[in-house]
């Protein structure tokens, strides 16, 4: 749900309602863009940007009582950081196909499809987003991508994206009011 | 007031003219975004995103006698020295709550809510922005907090937000068009 | 072709479909801004930002058989190893004329001008721009660049202008469709 | 003059055409931001985003015959890399006063002010935008820089500005055209 905007639609909050994982993609999802950083010794390291509104949206839904993870082909102590920042439960980096850690998790957290939400941008995503109950696509995702979504963000990947997919699910729960009073300033 | 309005609401004026202490948020508000560098040794460092407008704005604030200070959740080399870079009085990092320091603030500084401007952009800071005696959001505020403030700003956070807020401040004090001339060129 | 468009041209779907090697500029093209990160002794080094959809679609043009590279007056670890991400055969750095790498890349490809695409934003790509089968300008490209372009991208450099030159290629070549499955995680 | 602009008006073309000196603000101007990299040892470095735009403006000038300078409060060794690659003549860093820097660049190039273009953002740029031939306010400039200014870019600083104002001065000498083949690629 995009700040301000009041009403969700009942079929997809009907979605939301069930969602107990969310899960989301990195490059172009929670993180904007791929930097790199060239070093003296002719190697280079990642740098990536998130954003604030994300990472408060995040640590609601913790507080709400939301799993939360990532499922990412690439790998960097950045995201490692912001996924502890965040105290995320499920951290799969360097994943070829997004498929068998999905397996992984849901078995993990003992639910199934309907019960996950899952956030992403381009191609690879789509295996993911076909199954879940409730697939959002970022704002400039891949046309493929947004088709299949059940949710379109406004905000572009790595811009608040991750922070609306989080007031529609807890809204569409009623939890989201009794959050605004439990929101701490550290460390988003 | 934005860059090149002319006119502030009476209402709000009052209110600005009042000031004595303008307080801030850092990620979202002074700062844009939230970005992590990896680190050979697997380790992240923090990156921050400050604007030119905003640190010229804040050193005219202080050359014109308000006294400046953050509140943060997050700590780091960066905002440690962008506050030593605008002289700023009241510093405070790693605060999971803000209403603490924010008491010791107006006691340090001898003053009320009322001569209070706090400057936010999330959740964590509607607390103080119901106290304050200027209430600001930024641009790209939660609905939340802009509904409760007494001026949006129209730049957003960490883009010139800040710079609107001193101004004003400083144009409601009729000391707006005297600091031009003031302005130095370091180290904005 | 922009993301979710649906007709190509015949005119420059007739150009599209006989690209075999696709080639690019660097700064303002496949990365955005020239960024200089200042070291405690006195140099300084270079940071990149590059787009994961750009990425995505050098891999996915890769897999369906197209043949990359890029050619730029820059040089920096970053392109290097961002350029072995995207698995690119033909890496040209520090160059300042453009056009004997063009010479030597047709040589080693065994191609003519008619099977290149170029995509670039300044004047030092117009030598290119005028000999190649596909000539692509990117969104922010100066007056001149696309004014000799055969297509220019709706994304600015460094935010998707080369994934819209790769789906213009392969959805002319019939190939993209298939490459959608294809498409893995890691690390775009 | 924005690019694919045609016509640059008369008085305008008067003060550009007698430009020898190009000189110009960092903050907020040529680059865009202030970054300050954290790092592990509890000190922070600038980072700096520079334009290739701009960067292709600025070599294009100094092939044409200009000379170009900058005067800028803050001091980092990106801006003394970037302006050397450049090859910029007068480079002033950690100036708090402009006009003293000023003054003593007149007297070096042996001109005077009606020679000079100056382009800026802020307040501190104004004693020098009123005394120059050619003031140059960037298109998101403080509202009291723009009201003085010659002409305003429709770039924002730091994303294409200067180069707005370099083709304004060769298109009013009536060499940018033969400039265009003179563009090499290294190293923007």
């Amino acid at each position: 749900m995009a700040r301000g905007a009041k009403k969700i639609p009942a079929k997809l909050a009907k979605r939301a309602k069930q969602i107990q994982v969310l899960l989301m993609d990195v490059d172009g999802t929670l993180a904007r863009g791929v930097w790199l950083l060239s070093r003296p010794d002719g190697t280079a390291v990642e740098l990536k940007a998130f954003d604030p509104h994300d990472g408060q949206g995040l640590t609601l839904a913790r507080t709400a009582g939301l799993r939360t993870g990532l499922i990412t082909g690439r790998e960097s102590p950045a995201v490692t950081r912001r996924a502890r920042e965040m105290n995320m439960e499920f951290v799969y980096q360097k994943q070829v196909h997004k498929t068998a850690c999905y397996e992984e998790i849901l078995q993990k957290a003992g639910v199934t499809d309907a019960a996950v939400a899952y956030v992403g941008d381009d191609l690879p995503d789509i295996p993911l987003l076909k199954r879940v109950g409730l697939a959002v696509a970022v704002g400039d995702a891949a046309a493929e991508v947004k088709r299949i979504a059940h949710f379109v963000t406004k905000a572009r990947g790595g811009e608040g994206a991750i922070r609306e997919a989080v007031e529609l699910i807890l809204k569409s729960q009623g939890k989201w009011e009794g959050m605004i009073d439990k929101a701490r300033a550290a460390p988003y």
